[in-house]
C-alpha cells in the first residue's frame, strides 16, 4: 500500500490518531487519509452538484464556465443542483427515520412482552404521552408506553394529508403554522420519502423552487420523525441521561483487558453489548484478561457515553486507528458511518468486525444479528467473540496512545433544567435567560456533525468553539464533535477554567455549585448522539417559549463544522427551517446553481428566518457566528 | 442556439420526427439529440457506476484500471456500484408506488363519494376482491371497491414483518415461496424503499449481495406496490380494457382543431381531459375551430388509448418535436418523463405547457392541480385555456408531418383471454398453449420501455420485434414500446399480414376471426401503459399456471430495447426477479462491478432463473432471444 503523503499534523489534530498514522503507515496500512489522497483531484461537477445520473441517457454534465447548459432532458443547473440536493437530504432524512424507527419497533415489542429489554425511562413518558395527548390515568408505564409505540407508528400508516403526530406534538406551534403556510408539514413521513423519490426521477419535478420547498420538508422528516422520535423513544426504553463522568481518547483502551468497541449508531445494539460486558467479566477473566473495557466511536458510543459514562475511544475518523492500536478485539457496528474499509485494516490485526443489523452488513465480518428478540442471545455471542479473539493478540503489534481526557456526558434537556433549577426551583430557565439577558452569556451555539477528510480532524470544531467560548458564549455539543471536543477537556469542568470567558465560568461555576458538581459545569454540555440534535432542538425551544419569541429571533446558532455525511445536512436543513443560522464548513454540493445557493444562504432567511452560513475558516466563522448573536441581541433590544 | 450534429435519420427512423427535426433546426430550436451532442463525450465514471457521491468527503471514483480502487471510505467498484443501482432501482420503484398510491387514494375518495370521477370498472372487482380475501357478498360495486381500496392502503401501513399483501395475493405461488426463502418479501412498501435509503447511505450496507437482494427486493415492489397495485385499481375507477382501434404518429393532429397533448403517466388527468375535451367542444367550435383533438404521448396517452381510442402523438423522443409542429395549443403533464426542456420550446410556439401535478412543476408553466376533488374544474379550465391559446396560433410555424398509422390497443389479459375464449370457451389459453407446444407459435416476447437518445429512435424496437414476428413469436407490448411499433403499423391488423410468420399470422388469424374482428389480430398486442406490465406478469402467470410450470421455464423473453428511465431498471429488476430473461441492449451503470454485472447476467440465473442480457445490436438480439426461446422449449419437451 502506498505511503501517507500529507503530514500527520496535517490529518488531524488528535495526538493519539497521529500516532497511529505513523504505526499504520510503518505497518504500510492505508487509512481514509490515503485513499483521499489517491482520490484527489475529486470531481469539479460533483463537487458543483452538476452532474446527473438519474437516467440512462446520461450521465450529464453542466459546464460552469459555458456550454453545455442544460441535461440531455433539458434540465439545467439550478434544477440538477436542487434535484441532487433533494436526494441527499431524503438520503439523511431516511436513514435518521429508519434509525427511530427500530427503535419504536422495540418500543412496541418490549410493551409487548417479546423482547430481554426492560423501560428505563419512565420519566419520560409523562411528558411525551401529554404532548401525544395519550391519557396516562391509571394505566401502568408500560401500558402507556406501549401507547406512545402505537401512536408513533400510525404517523407510518397515516394516508390521509394531516401533518403527521410526532411534529405538530413536539415542534414549537409557531413553527407549526409556519410550515403549514409554506407547504411543507410532513404527513406520513414515509410517503414523503417515497414522494421526494419519485419527484427527483427523471421527467418529474422541474421546479427547482419546488423541490427546494420538499428539501425542508425532507428536514421536517428528519427532524421529527428521525431526531426527535428517535431521542424520545430511546429516552423511554433506556432511560433520560444524567451528567456522568467518562474519559475520552484511545488511551481508553486498556492492553489488559478485552476491549470492545461499539460503533454506529443504534442503542439497542450498544446497550446490551454494555450490560454483557459486565455480566460476562468473568469470562474474560477465566481468558486471562483483567476484565472487558467497552468504549465508544460515534453515536453507539455515545449513547452509551450520555447514559452509562462508557469511554470514548474516539471519533469518525479514529475509527480505523482504533483498530492500528492492535488492542482491539471486536469492534461492534450496527448502522452508520462505519466505513467498509474496517474489514480491510482488522484483517492486519486479529480485530474481529461483528456487523449486527441486516441492511448493514459488510462480505469480511462476522454477522451476528441484533433483534429486538434475540438481542441478549446476540449479545453473548458477541462478547464470546471478543473474549476468544482476545486470545489471539499480537502483543508486538499493540500500542495503545496513551492520551486520554475527563469528559463529562449526560446533559439531556432533563439534566440541563434540572441543573439550573437548583439555581430557580420556580423558573428553572430564568438564570440562563436572566444571564443572557444581561450580557453575561452572549449567546449560544449548539455545534454538531462528522469529521470530513477533507478537514484536519477536530480542528474546525476545537479552534471555532475555542474562540465562543472566550466571547461567553454558551456551547452545547452532539455527535463526533462533542467527542472531538471530549478529547481536549472541553467536556470537563477545568476545561470551563481553561477556555471560558469570564461571564461564562461565572454562570457556569454557579449552576455547577449549585447542582452539587463541587465546580464549573464542563464548558460544552454533551448533549448525546446525532439523533439527540433533538434535544438542542428542544432546549432551544424552551428558551424562546420562555422568552415568548420565536426562534429565530434567539441569539443561537448551530454549526457542523466538519460535515460529512447526507444526515448532516438533513440534520442542517431541519436547523434551518427552525429558524436557526446554521454555520458549515463545507458546502454540500450545491455552488453549481446560483439559484439554489442563493436561496439557502439568503433566500431562506426571509421565509424561515435561518440560513447557511459556509465559512471554511474556523477564526473568521467564529467572527461571523458571533456577529450573528450580537444582531440578534440587538434584535430583542439586548 | 447550436445546429444538429446529428443527421436526423441518425437520430430518429419516425419520418415525422425526421421531418420536425428539420424544421427545429431551420428554426434554430435545440432538442434532446442537439443537447446529446454537447454532452458528449459523457462521463464513463459515471457510466460505470464508478462514481459515489453519497457523502460530503466525495465525490469518489473509482479507476477501472488502476488506483483508486477504493473511496475514502474504503468502498470499492462493486459496492459502490451495488449502492448506486439500489438507489436506482428504488428511484423507479417509488416512483411507481407513488403513482399507483395516488390511484388508491382516488379509488378511496371517489367510493366516499368526494370526487367527481365514478366506478367504470365493475368487472375487475370480483376478480381482484377475490384475491385479497375480500367477501363481496350482498356488498355494492362501490363498498367493495372502498375496501379494496382501504386494503391497499393497510399494506402501506403494515408495520409487521408480513409480505405486503397485494403481492402475496397477485404473484405466483412459486415465486412468493422463493422469494421468501430469499429474505426479499417487502413487506410495508414505503418502509423499504426508506430502508433503502438507508442501507445505501455512507457507512451502511457495505455489502453488494445484500444490497444485489435489496435491489431484487426494490424490483418486487416495483412490480407489486407500484405495477400491480396500479393497474388493478386504473381498471377499478377507469374501466378495463377492450380491443379498441386508433392511429398513431403526427398526422393525428389536426391544423383545423384544438389539440391537446395528454403527457405523462397518471389517466386520473388524461380521462378528464379526454372526457372534458368532448364536453366543450362546443366552445371550441365557437373560437372557430372544427372541435378538439386530444392526443397522447407516453403513458397518459397510452391509458386513455387503451379505453378511449384517443389517438397517439409519439412516444417519448417525440415530446418536442410534437410541440414543434406549431399545431399543440396545450400540452398537459402530470407526471414522469415530461422533458424539462418542453417550456423552452413551447416559448418559441404559442403552446401552453400545464402541469397538473404539486410534486412535477415547471417554472415556465402553467399550473393548474387536477386533484381528485377538483379534477372537473382543474380539467374545464385546461380545456378552456387550451382553446384560448389556439386561436393565438401562427399559421406560418404549422408543420404537421401527415404520418400517421392505425394501430390497435385495449388488449388486457381479459381482452386477449377473452378473444381466445371466442375459440375455446372452456379453456381459452389452450389454443395459445396448443400453438405453442406444437410449435406454430415459437414463445413469447413482451416488449416494453423507453426511448433513449442513445439509440436511434424506435429503431431497435421495430428491427427486434420484426425479426421476432418473422420466427413466429407473439409479442406483446406496452409503453413508449408499443407506441413505437404503433407507428409503424405493428398494432394493426395488416400489420399481421407484413410481419408475421406463416404460423404465427394462421394463429392471429384464427382467433382475430373467432374474436369476429374479420381478420387477424394485430401481430403486436398493445397491453398499455408502463405500469400495465403487470398485465404481461399475469398473462406469463397464467400460462405457467395452465402449463403448471414455473415462469422460468416457459419460452418467453422480456425486452426493453431503448430503456432509458429508473423505472425501467425497476420494472426489469422485477421481470427477472420473476424468471424471465430480460433483454437490454443499453447496461445501467453497473459495468465498472465485475461481481454485479457477473451476477445480474449470469449468477441470477440460478436463482431466480431469469437473468439480464445485454445485446446493443438488434439482430443478435433476436438471434439470442430466439436461442433462448428454443432452449426453454427445450426444456419443456417441445
Amino acid at each position: 500500500m502506498a505511503c501517507n503523503t500529507g503530514t500527520e499534523s496535517g490529518r488531524t489534530m488528535d495526538p493519539a490518531v497521529q500516532d497511529l498514522c505513523k504505526k499504520a503507515a510503518a505497518e504500510g496500512i492505508d487509512t481514509a487519509w490515503d485513499r483521499y489522497e489517491k482520490q484527489k483531484p475529486q470531481c469539479g461537477f460533483g463537487e458543483l452538484g452538476l452532474c446527473c445520473r438519474n437516467c440512462l441517457q446520461g450521465p450529464c454534465r453542466i459546464n460552469p464556465f459555458g456550454e453545455p447548459k442544460t441535461g440531455i432532458c433539458g434540465a439545467d443547473a439550478d434544477l440538477i443542483v436542487a434535484r441532487n440536493l433533494l436526494r441527499s437530504v431524503t438520503g439523511g432524512s431516511a436513514s435518521h427515520t429508519d434509525h427511530a424507527y427500530s427503535a419504536v419497533q422495540l418500543l412496541r415489542l418490549m410493551t409487548e412482552g417479546k423482547t430481554p429489554y426492560s423501560l428505563k425511562g419512565a420519566g419520560k413518558i409523562p411528558g411525551v404521552a401529554a404532548k401525544l395527548g395519550i391519557n396516562t390515568a391509571g394505566k401502568k408505564d408500560e401500558e402507556v408506553a406501549h401507547e406512545i409505540a402505537l401512536t408513533a407508528l400510525a404517523d407510518f400508516g397515516n394516508y390521509s394529508e394531516a401533518p403527521m403526530k410526532w411534529l405538530t406534538a413536539t415542534a414549537p406551534a409557531e413553527r407549526v403554522e409556519l410550515w403549514g403556510k409554506l407547504g411543507i408539514l410532513p404527513r406520513n413521513p414515509d410517503r414523503e420519502i417515497r414522494q421526494a423519490m419519485h419527484g427527483t426521477a427523471m421527467g418529474v419535478d422541474g421546479s427547482p423552487m419546488n423541490l427546494l420547498l420538499a428539501s425542508l420538508k425532507s428536514g421536517l422528516i428528519d427532524g421529527y420523525a428521525g431526531l426527535h422520535l428517535g431521542t424520545d423513544v430511546q429516552d423511554i426504553i433506556f432511560g433520560i441521561p444524567t451528567p456522568v463522568k467518562t474519559e475520552a481518547n484511545m488511551g481508553v483502551l486498556d492492553k489488559n483487558t478485552v476491549n470492545i468497541i461499539v460503533h454506529g449508531h443504534m442503542p439497542e445494539v450498544s446497550e446490551k453489548v454494555v450490560e454483557w460486558a459486565e455480566k460476562l467479566s468473568s469470562e474474560a477473566k477465566a481468558a486471562g484478561a483483567e476484565g472487558i473495557t467497552v468504549a465508544g466511536i460515534c453515536c453507539s458510543g455515545n449513547e452509551v457515553l450520555m447514559r452509562h459514562g462508557v469511554p470514548l475511544a474516539g471519533n469518525f475518523l479514529s475509527q480505523e486507528l482504533a483498530i492500528i492500536t492492535g488492542a482491539v478485539d471486536a469492534m461492534v457496528v450496527d448502522v452508520q458511518c462505519f466505513m467498509p474499509a474496517i474489514t480491510k485494516v482488522a484483517a492486519c490485526y486479529h480485530t474481529k468486525i461483528i456487523t449486527t443489523q441486516a441492511i448493514a452488513q459488510l462480505p469480511d465480518a462476522e454477522h451476528i444479528p441484533i433483534e429486538p428478540e434475540n438481542a441478549d442471545a446476540g449479545a453473548q455471542k458477541i462478547l464470546r467473540l471478543a473474549i476468544e479473539t482476545y486470545k489471539k493478540r499480537n502483543p508486538s503489534k499493540i500500542h495503545i496512545p496513551p492520551h486520554k481526557s475527563e469528559a463529562w456526558g449526560g446533559f439531556s434537556v432533563e439534566a440541563i433544567v434540572g441543573a439550573l433549577a437548583k439555581v430557580d426551583p420556580v423558573q428553572p430557565l430564568k438564570p440562563l435567560v436572566d444571564s443572557i439577558v444581561n450580557g453575561t452569556i452572549k449567546g449560544a451555539v449548539g455545534v454538531v456533525g462528522c469529521n470530513n477528510v477533507k478537514i484536519t480532524q477536530d480542528v474546525f470544531h476545537v479552534e471555532l468553539i475555542k474562540e465562543l467560548l472566550a466571547q461567553d458564549v454558551l456551547v452545547v455539543a452532539t455527535g463526533c464533535s462533542a467527542q472531538a471536543l471530549a478529547k481536549y477537556g472541553f467536556l470537563s469542568p477545568q476545561g470551563a477554567k481553561t477556555y471560558a470567558g469570564k461571564g461564562l465560568l461565572a454562570v457556569l461555576t454557579a449552576v455547577g455549585e449549585a447542582a452539587g458538581l463541587g465546580g464549573p459545569l464542563p464548558p460544552v454540555l454533551h448533549m448525546g448522539s446525532c439523533v439527540d440534535n433533538s434535544r438542542i432542538g428542544d432546549l432551544v425551544g424552551a428558551l424562546a417559549a420562555y422568552l415568548k419569541v420565536p426562534i429565530k429571533d434567539l441569539p443561537v446558532v448551530a454549526s457542523a463544522p466538519e460535515l460529512q455525511h447526507e444526515k448532516a445536512v438533513s440534520i442542517g436543513v431541519w436547523a434551518v427551517a427552525l429558524g436557526l443560522m446554521t454555520h458549515i464548513s463545507l458546502p454540500p454540493p450545491v455552488l453549481g446553481s446560483p439559484l439554489v445557493s442563493q436561496v439557502l444562504t439568503e433566500g431562506i432567511e426571509g421565509i424561515t428566518g435561518g440560513k447557511f452560513y459556509v465559512e471554511g475558516d474556523s477564526h473568521k466563522a467564529a467572527a461571523g457566528i458571533l456577529a450573528h448573536i450580537m444582531q440578534k441581541r440587538k434584535g430583542l433590544g439586548l
